[in-house]
């Protein structure tokens, strides 16, 4: 096969003509695929139903505090799984708060208490005529939602191969005191599966932002979940680094189990200086008496620690790793050499991220939908869902079955294809 | 024994010399006991440890729309579980949205979203020069510290027998568009017992509130709360008493599982108008993917349904009822002829609200302290800690055995008489 661009009209029409007949033979029969969300499959869930088991009616409920878990008491998190979390983010359990089921939440929680009371005493937010959030593109959808919810306005900053575009971060928190933060996933990044390198995780930590209280919102989400075990990516510990370069309060870090046990009902965390701690202390003291601790239990009990942890995710691995592989595999085979999209190997994390022609986003996945395969919505990974090139489309392996996955990915190439090869005539 | 006004200066002097040796005595017990929070005592907890193993590894862990819980998805709550909790609450399933573990993160969360986007529209709090509550006295400190630490007036309302002083709350919610909403345990009130009457609930369901986005906070913390089978509180439900009103939105209303199943990992509710609810959830998808949905089912597959959650509080009452007997006997006993202080004797709920002479509930607490009894500190049921006539001392019997309970209650008694003395002989 040879490059689309190169083909001459005719050629492209022909080939047209035989994918269009392949496209129809697809829509007979009738597919109800789904590649949109991040969700774990059925089988991932099974790894850990003997959690279900650990606390019955005989177990002990008490943690290392002597606490009854059953009870009210301790508002961040029994001491356990705080190391538990803390092993796994690599960071001591004394910068660690446990919170409820979702990392999204503290997200959330940790913006409103900025729009409502600042940061560690500076001017609650909304008392600003302008708030400004610097957002990697492409990114998390709901991300740009908890910025969008707040009125705060969304600067696009692109993504590169080893993270955010460092020197239009730095210029902008050095020129721009409405600039109160920057969403970032580092490792396995949401939707491209980029690890931040070394370089960008120490200019992060050396960042002289104008806005006392710009931090950077560092959501960890991927930290265990490679797909290889002797091929990783490796990140360096931000809130260490952060220390190290003397700006010890600048990053909160998130992270959760939803992808470790059960989606809804895991354990979620949040990282950060002793300081940010002490501030976001005085706040939950008055929103809760105290998070699930026998959930706090559950999880630490089951795991044990972080080798147990590791050795669980190794099965998640064996389940994602073929699903991948199948949807790479394909695009390696059916695109590589057509010159009519991109796409980065991942080697952990949740997506895989395409970049098709400039303008067709949108148009290949409403033809993929037209065929009974639901993508995430073209945009969705830019803030306001306004992708500027309509090129970007995140696909999401986790929670079709492998056989189901060749199936759409073998109709996401044919879509593609036809799409590209219409914009191409169109300029021919 | 007679009333210590009525008696001589030279009586009460050697009375209070009598009571000193006893509280010498009572001294050099070294007792340590906690009359403080509302905390079920471990029996209480006991109850529930069969909940433990309803969700095994062997469970089906589908609810009723067949969604697997161990993954994303459903947004407000399961099926079964808004209709458990609304049978819990007298509120039809589609009027519930199911939270996480904590209904005081609920009225957080409300009163938060109010101050950042305001009420089904309205112009939101942090925009407004002055927002105004109105607190009835004595009640929840935990209420108190949200709208204190969102920067909101509390106006102090007297309780009377029957409920908050509704003249007052008329007059004040017809002439003042500052006066956003009002907090209210209406049944079995914290710290008092009191159950609002028919005609206060009516006349709550008939405010006609200047401020379109005025509501009342309805904390039904012990709906199913009773001390005895037979002799029961009834509240009015006032849901369908705003809806027949008129006022169909004029009212949040909150609730939990913490003192049926265990406080810190039980399920929270708010229920609330459709219109209410619509605007609330627009809030909920970006705050959250879902609350725990293991839990939710873990709870419905325990008590099966409404019977079998009553059943499982008579259990509650023969553990809690007791208890509040010995110490409400004890007042009885010790104070009742001697005109030194006053109390109610609640018919459910967890707190006995006691009345000491003006001036004298600081000094009380102080002195039990002193002895070893920790009482949940003066002041700490009026809004900012202040209560003007430093009267009113909220008493916590759940967590205590019944010896301990009996020997703090002796203590209290005799701390009361000795305080009452040297405020007596004061003014004479």
């Amino acid at each position: 096969m040879s490059s689309y661009e190169s083909m001459g009209k005719q050629e492209l029409l022909q080939l047209k003509k035989e994918l269009d007949a392949k496209f129809e033979a697809f829509k007979a029969k009738g597919l109800k695929l789904d590649m949109s969300r991040g969700k774990p499959g059925a089988d991932q869930l099974d790894l850990s139903m003997k959690m279900m088991d650990v606390l019955d009616s005989t177990a002990n409920l008490k943690c290392a505090e002597g606490v009854d878990c059953r009870n009210y008491g301790i508002l961040d998190g029994i001491s356990e799984a705080k190391q538990l979390l803390g092993d796994m983010i690599e960071v001591p359990p004394e910068n660690i708060i446990i919170y409820g089921n979702s990392s999204l939440n503290i997200m959330y929680d940790t913006v409103s208490r900025s729009v409502t009371h600042g940061v560690m005493g500076s001017t609650p937010w909304c008392k600003l005529d302008k708030v400004k959030f610097l957002c990697p593109v492409p990114g998390y959808d709901r991300h740009f939602a908890i910025t969008e919810y707040f009125g705060i306005e969304m600067i696009p900053v692109p993504m590169t191969s080893v993270g955010p575009d460092m020197d239009m971060v730095e210029q902008l928190v050095t020129e721009d005191d409405a600039i109160k933060g920057i969403w970032c996933v580092p490792k396995y990044s949401n939707p491209q599966g980029i690890t931040y390198s070394d370089d960008t995780v120490r200019r992060f930590a050396r960042l002289k932002p104008v806005a006392k209280d710009f931090r950077i919102y560092w959501d960890n989400a991927y930290g265990v979940h490679h797909l290889y075990e002797d091929d990783q990516d490796v990140l360096i510990e931000i809130l260490a680094e952060c220390e190290r370069a003397g700006n010890p309060d600048l990053v909160f870090k998130f992270c959760s189990t939803s992808k470790i046990s059960f989606p809804g009902s895991g354990v979620a965390a949040i990282a950060a200086s002793a300081a940010n701690l002490e501030f976001i202390k005085k706040q939950m003291a008055i929103q809760t008496i105290g998070y699930d601790k026998l959930n706090q239990l559950r999880h630490v009990r089951y795991y044990k620690n972080l080798d147990g942890m590791k050795a669980h995710m190794k099965l998640h691995a064996d389940i994602l790793r073929p699903k991948f592989e199948a949807v790479l595999d394909t695009l390696d085979k059916e695109l590589s050499s057509c010159d009519i999209g991109s796409w980065i190997r991942p080697k952990g994390g949740y997506f895989i991220s395409f970049e098709a022609l400039e303008g067709c986003a949108k148009a290949i996945i409403a033809k993929c939908k037209e065929a009974g395969v639901v993508m995430t919505p073209a945009g969705a990974t830019y803030p306001y869902g306004n992708d500027p090139y309509d090129s970007n489309i995140r696909i999401a392996p986790s929670f079709p079955t492998p056989d189901e996955l060749a199936t759409a990915t073998e109709l996401f190439v044919l879509c593609v294809k036809l799409v590209s090869i219409d914009k191409i005539l169109a300029n021919k």
